[in-house]
């Protein structure tokens, strides 16, 4: 069994509003040393696979065709193996 | 600086609907071995801080009172110095 963890943050080039509001939330309640935040979306999705590079494989597939929009975000992941 | 990158999931005990329908949809697309998908948030928080003790009380701190809902979210986070 492969865990794979996947972070998906919106590309550097596409205005990113939510992370905005949490940067001025943050400045608000005093933390004003804070510069930047980003915020997007994690997954943990549990599979089974033959080896770790058909588990990479598999990952991408889905990260490309359902999980991300390769469009506006960038994705990167990790595999444990389980 | 400092950039946190924290990882926020509902806890395991908390219902994950989100999740459950992407399992659904993946199977659907014919990936019938994902057992498992959980989803929540990725931040990215980039700040300055004397310290990595200073830095990850910062975190912590800021995750309680804002990032994460502690009653139903778990996290966890990684400091890289920038």
């Amino acid at each position: 069994m492969w865990k794979a963890e996947i972070r998906v943050l919106l590309k550097k080039s596409v205005l990113d509003p939510q992370g905005q509001a949490v940067e001025n939330a943050l400045g608000s309640l005093g933390y004003g040393n804070v510069q930047d935040v980003r915020i997007g979306k994690y997954l943990e999705v549990s599979f089974d696979a033959g080896s770790r590079q058909e588990a990479e494989a598999q990952v991408r597939e889905m990260s490309e065709r359902l999980l991300t929009n390769p469009v506006i975000e960038d994705y990167t992941f990790e595999l444990v193996e389980e």
